[in-house]
């Protein structure tokens, strides 16, 4: 994102100086008057200098905000080493494929089927465009990315309480939500009945702008006909030649589609997490931590089980057991530490801290979510149902089915997301089955919205969060009042320990809270070591 | 899009036989009872068989809808040649590279000069997800398809009469428009304005609707803060660690928003034809017209220019200039035709059809449209503006900015279409310019919009349609009254004669519409042929 032109100067390069020389006030006002994405924080990595010499950090997980600490604080002249709790680098940024073993909590073995090529991600799964820092690492690291498709208008969605339990296609519903609320909105203002809230002139340009937007004909009604067809799709297409004539097709009844509640899915695309442009790295998520592994993988020892972290005037000391060798204990040591265990493992650990930031790691619960991957033996939902990538939603346990975005038209087996139960009591209750148990039910209930399901299932893997070894939980949950009284003292620097992670960032469950978590407590820790 | 599975048939296996065992209504129903995508009249390529021993076909012009039929005919059993106006397959199906020479009528010449990979589409650029005969061509041949972009919140919409000429960011628009409405109905339904059409339940689960797809708060307004920020983004994002807190954004006025008329560009994704999924092929449009050309690339006779069609019981004898030879007149003869020319070149070549086949290929006059391929030094849209892919909408006479949907974070040189000037005055008075002229005026009014073009631009490429030799214009423009007087003589299977193309079907100026109409003309002329 900050390669330079021949003219010189890229508008980064020039933030990037204006935020050395002149603050970080300076710059945020110079990216305003640029016209710069004013909304970020990230303005490309760090430009940390003149670490002291011989000075050692040790950085306590090989997840994102582990390696974007290594490789940036390596760069700045620290000698760093990471200590990672399992075999794999990247943490939640994982994709599990054919030949992989699925371990859990309580010791159930899964071993991935899949066919070559097919994966599925078991944690995050999209980049919007404003996680700038993500993105940023991709474009440097040369993740190749590809469009995630989030909306899909011919995918469904669907309640098992409405419509006899028959989904319904996203463009039906949304076509005909908007269409109704203009209609309605458009009646209310020829009644006068707006007469107190918009003037005559914005009257007529919002008469305008209804029928528009919400496909009216002249007279301000949402009816059969080629305009609400040109919307919401035909009965029978138009065609070629002779070939019969296109028939428009029926809007939903408006009492039975509100009544639905199916509205309450055509939003979730317009939300600014959801929103287009929206990526996926091609081949898998995890090709952003096997990148990372790339630069900093020489630093890792995997298998180290941190057991305790002290820290005195000089310097760090953590205890791990060797995982690789029975258990046996070893010890690190650095003059400075950053630690990127989750929370819901960190609590659980021997750490010398003050009290306050003690508490903060005692106080955040962690979310429960599953997900599920099927792989079946044919890519039905783009042959028979013309659904190109994107997501139908459901009432159903499994909330919603994601189609993959990418080798569209392919022959032979591909994997989809099954279920992704994003907490509640449902994710407990699956959670509470073994792994093929969850694979069966998201079967089970797919069935209901794509009855080739049955026929062309092929086989499965489940991820229950916090079932996962090193992890125990799927993300910080913070609330209004855990952020009131324990965000800032989780994110201090301790002496010569600061914490980093989705955990310490107000974006929660995204790559992008890790990033600039990570951005923002090495900033500190080298501020403080240079002090 | 027909793979077998182990199981056995595809539903569009059966479908095909049912097709051809219980005829069209029969497939009709089963399609319907199949859940089957009961709109769109494309099921597989006909299954055309037994044509008598020996008979030919010869197909005039190498477009989509000319390979389309040579390829099925020739696999029907027919001996088929192509006869093509220019030195390229493809026709409008077209991509324009560096190295390339574009001519005009009139004589003007440019010489492309993009970088290596880059490229433009003059003519379709977009393959909607319901255009399955295309869809199918594509997955046959092996034609490798991505994402086409065709909203992007991040991307801008524009008036030069509104906000003093800034460009607006789609989402903030998107989502302050849905917002007001929100607001307005809810206000409405409060004050008990919409009793009349709204029953007293329906009314609260209508509240419920409006509140979340608006982004309203739990009184129903939409104002400032995280809610309304969590749909149009915020002032200064949320961050990670220490970083300064998220400020949410502020609206837009209400009154300012719609007179701006800016809600006029946010329905256009929302339209069946540009509805995600939608596609392009990896590498430019003119990979099918590749694709096709390997199929049926030795069928075809380049720069040879029809001048007279003539037919009599026994045959076609097409007579045409051997362009690569001076000029020299030839004839072809052959027992059956398909005639792909556009109305507008047709019109002017003298072929003995009936009175009403020959009013109707007169009666269709064709489309203006320009476009503008403007190559940048670098993707300042992506780098400057975190803009990748989409379309930013203009009042300005480009009409829009289309940014590449391909490549996201490459280094280097880039294409976007600069100016998609679809009909009217403007299009005339770009057409009337020199080229270079086009190219400059797009820099010029883009510039507008971003004010990194004039600093950036490194060359570009425009085609203005009517002045394309062998097409003279950009695709058949039907109304209500011709397509009641004369698409059906113009579709007729005319003795040994039947026209195909994008003008003979009910999907101009679209791929989709050149298929299906090769389609039902080949397989009325091989039942007419086997009569």
């Amino acid at each position: 994102m900050t390669s330079k032109n021949k003219t010189g100067f890229t508008r980064r390069d020039l933030l990037t100086m204006i935020g050395k020389t002149a603050g970080g006030a300076a710059m945020y006002q110079a990216m305003s008057s640029l016209g710069f994405a004013t909304e970020s924080h990230y303005s490309g990595p760090p430009k940390l200098e003149g670490a002291r010499k011989g000075a050692t950090v040790l950085v306590l997980g090989a997840g994102l905000a582990g390696m974007v600490a290594a490789l940036e604080l390596r760069n700045a002249g620290y000698k760093v080493r990471i200590l990672e709790f399992s075999q794999r680098a990247g943490g939640r940024c994982w994709s599990v494929r054919g030949g992989d073993t699925v371990r859990e909590l309580g010791g159930a073995v899964q071993r991935c089927e899949f066919a070559p090529g097919e994966y599925f991600n078991p944690g995050p799964w999209r980049i919007p465009y404003h996680h700038h820092g993500v993105l940023d690492y991709c474009h440097r690291l040369g993740v190749a990315l590809e469009p995630f498709i989030q909306v899909n208008y011919n995918a469904y969605v669907h309640s098992s309480k409405a419509y006899g339990g028959k989904p319904q296609r996203y463009r039906h519903v949304q076509a005909d939500f908007h269409g109704h609320v203009a209609e309605l909105l458009s009646k209310a203002a020829g009644q006068g009945n707006l007469d107190a809230s918009v003037s005559k002139e914005d009257k007529e340009k919002l008469l305008e702008g209804l029928r528009r937007w919400g496909a009216l004909d002249s007279e301000h009604r949402y009816r059969e006909g080629t305009i609400t067809s040109d919307r919401r799709g035909y009965e029978v297409d138009p065609g070629g030649g002779l070939m019969p004539l296109a028939k428009p097709s029926k809007p939903l009844d408006p009492s039975e589609l509100i009544q639905s509640g199916l509205w309450r899915y055509i939003a979730s695309g317009q939300d600014y997490e959801f929103q287009s442009s929206i990526f996926q790295p091609v081949g898998g998520m995890d090709m952003i931590a096997k990148a990372f592994t790339k630069q900093v993988g020489d630093l890792i020892r995997y298998q180290a089980k941190v057991t305790k972290i002290e820290q005195n005037e000089r310097g760090v000391t953590v205890t791990f057991a060797d995982l690789a060798r029975g258990g046996a204990i070893e010890q690190a040591k650095a003059d400075w530490c950053v630690c990127t265990i989750p929370l819901s493992v960190l609590s659980q650990i021997d750490i010398q801290v003050g009290n306050e930031m003690q508490a903060a790691i005692n106080a955040v619960p962690y979310g429960s979510s599953i997900k599920v991957g099927l792989q079946f033996k044919r890519r039905f939902w783009e042959q028979d149902d013309s659904i190109y990538g994107g997501i139908t939603y459901t009432d159903l346990p499994i909330s919603r089915i994601s189609y993959p975005s990418t080798r569209y038209g392919a022959k032979g087996k591909a994997v989809v997301l099954g279920a992704y139960i994003f907490e509640g009591p449902n994710s407990f209750e699956f959670g509470a089955m073994a792994p093929q148990e969850r694979v069966r039910r998201a079967v089970e209930f797919g069935n209901q919205i794509h009855p080739q399901y049955a026929g062309e299932f092929d086989s499965g893997v489940s991820v229950a969060w916090y079932r996962v070894p090193g992890q125990h939980g799927c993300y910080g949950m913070w609330t209004d009042s855990t952020r009131q009284q324990h965000y800032k003292n989780l994110c201090q620097v301790d002496n010569r320990i600061v914490l980093a992670g989705e955990h310490t960032s107000y974006i929660p469950a995204w790559q992008e809270g890790a990033i600039l978590s990570s951005l923002d407590a090495i900033q500190r820790l080298h501020a403080r070591a240079l002090a």
